[in-house]
């Protein structure tokens, strides 16, 4: 399965996902909404991908849906239509949540409107120093709840900063992004690529299993009870000590050596992260 | 309906209650809980009322629930009435919560005990740089789970910092307090109330619906799983997308201006800051 | 019952459980698990400890299981005792939680493991400077859903960061956990144990009641509706208000000296910081 309407290549074991519409500041069409959002299932039997780089090309990750293509076109048609597209984008963001492999947004310039919410819905963030952010629905007449923000967005920064960003739809720098925790890092925007694929890397290079089940239980347990969610982790960890990871990561250790998780798919970049960078 | 025992009036669009005992630090007496618990309620069907400013007037915002008309008296009621107390404030809070209209709280000075559980109800809090504050209820020998502090102070700073502050009681700076997003922003004394003004006027000229919306998901996500979220933001945004101000919001885009969202309501103060502030 | 494979002693009101395998940085075995999860079901009773501090002893606050006399051993033992271990591990977090006095986590040194974890589990966590910390399950092999880890952390740091930390199972510094709410305090290694103590002497010193319902709602209201919890602090509150310590609050705000809540339980240490600190 090979996208048309964005970028992919495989680099090691991390899959790239740019977004390359830079003329457009990689707005979303119907087309790329769509796309996306069945590669991300589609990603989940990768076998070959143990990590996901979401990224963009140029001067923006992603403005969002395309001002003629989506919103224009939006007004005329059936309510039926409306709902599936809000649905579909939902389910894009939902998409990249149950894709239980680590997925890092390399956020290489300006994102907002459905861009952030996606930034949102990544594991973590790596932000160049241009990356400016901005949850700005409300400044289009819409609400700040689309696409799961209102549940992503308060969970990473507080109900307070969450509110602020909702209800005021403003940019923030990458820097107050970072000092708030939305933004895991920000580097300077020439190391952007390299910096974010390297943190890719290192987070595909761990346990596959342990990583799908850390994943899994994060999205679960922000709703389960203290009890619950105790419960849940005796029998996953048990599980988990039955995987031949958790042996290898043992003998790693004795034999003072970094552990070789999963298929040994390799960790060497098959090309250069300039090169690859386009 | 125009309140004895507080001050309100509207700036614009912006209904602003301030709370106006500064010779005994703004603490609430049972009347004056009373009457803005059902206020809040009030403001639900204001329609020129698009936010609010919670605010106060003098060295402190609010001391909390007066030493001697409150807490003196409660020690000779029946239980029944110690209850119907309790239940009045959390209403109180409660219905800051359910006012599907941006608040934003203006603290003017020291915010504690009851005052404290106010600011953490808005949705944004604007504090001078003399409004340091506590949730000081162990102190008096109560529980830190009053008027809902256990379950908006985790969502707002997260679990460490809130048993800290419930379980200590202890006074934090206004720089401490934005530090770990209790406060929004902090702004000299002098600026206080046209800052916390001007920030609630900027909110309140968004998409009232859009707004409202935003307001009702981010209280109902806090316990939702992340599926029940994503089914709930993809059937309201499609409404949002049916309500003019989503294309008032295009047109403006189009058009190059800023939107005119809503009833048209002036967003030009009738009254200038200095003036209304009294 | 005096515990045999840690120390235990109370000084003044605080009851003091340190770790002490200092050559093996206070690992635990499945003994000390053992003993560590039924003794803070036995500090529930201990009506002489109003408040906990847990630390350790040398260079390590604890460095998680012992990979020798634990994770050695676990890949010999039938499923039903990996299922047993876990959920023991699980236990010991889980009677942290549910022991409703203040639990102090003074980090004296290195904190990685189920050592991270336990100090997650404590309501507030004092570092020395030295005081590292991972979550490092991953790193091992396993996931990172460890004994709570996945339900613990995002509330404390955000999902954000919690991602990063259980996924990446990287060591961060005591400035950085201090700086994004994982850490309440840091202090100078030499002050660590006195200023641990005197933390957890202050939190002993407020109302065991009041403070028993803060840390039982903190832990209840997490997964809770708004409504909910407003129902329920409604109910607490007034309970609160029959109870003795709140008079004494208002006597001594009256009398103007500080309020003796609960028993009188002396605060005046019983030996000074530096002999009890071995």
């Amino acid at each position: 399965m090979q996208p048309t309407t964005f970028h992919f290549e495989l680099d090691g074991h991390v899959g790239v996902v740019r977004l390359d519409r830079p003329d457009r500041l990689n707005a979303l069409t119907f087309e790329s909404y769509r796309e996306l959002t069945d590669f991300f299932v589609h990603l989940r039997t990768r076998d070959d991908v143990r990590s996901v780089l979401l990224t963009g090309t140029g001067r923006a990750f992603c403005s969002g849906g395309d001002v003629k293509d989506i919103i224009g076109r939006l007004f005329d048609v059936p309510e039926a239509d409306l709902f599936a597209f809000t649905r579909m984008t939902c389910d894009l963001i939902e998409n990249i949540r149950l894709l239980e492999k680590p997925v890092v947004a390399g956020l290489n310039g300006t994102t907002c409107g459905a861009g952030a919410v996606m930034a949102a819905a990544a594991d973590v963030r790596v932000a160049a120093e241009s990356a400016k952010i901005a949850f700005l629905f409300v400044k289009v007449g819409l609400c700040g709840a689309d696409m799961g923000a209102a549940w992503l967005l308060p969970r990473i920064v507080g109900l307070g900063r969450a509110s602020e960003l909702l209800m005021g739809g403003e940019f923030i720098s990458a820097t107050e992004a970072e000092r708030i925790g939305l933004y895991n890092k920000v580097v300077p925007n020439d190391d952007l690529y390299s910096e974010a694929l390297e943190y890719a890397r290192r987070l595909g290079a761990g346990p596959s299993f342990g990583l799908a089940v850390t994943k899994r239980m994060l999205n679960a347990e922000a709703h389960m009870s203290l009890r619950e969610a105790m419960q849940a982790e005796g029998w996953i960890q048990a599980e988990c000590m039955k995987h031949p990871d958790y042996r290898e990561g043992f003998d790693a250790a004795m034999e003072k050596r970094a552990p070789d998780f999963g298929r040994g798919v390799g960790v060497v970049p098959t090309r250069s992260s300039k090169e690859s960078r386009r």
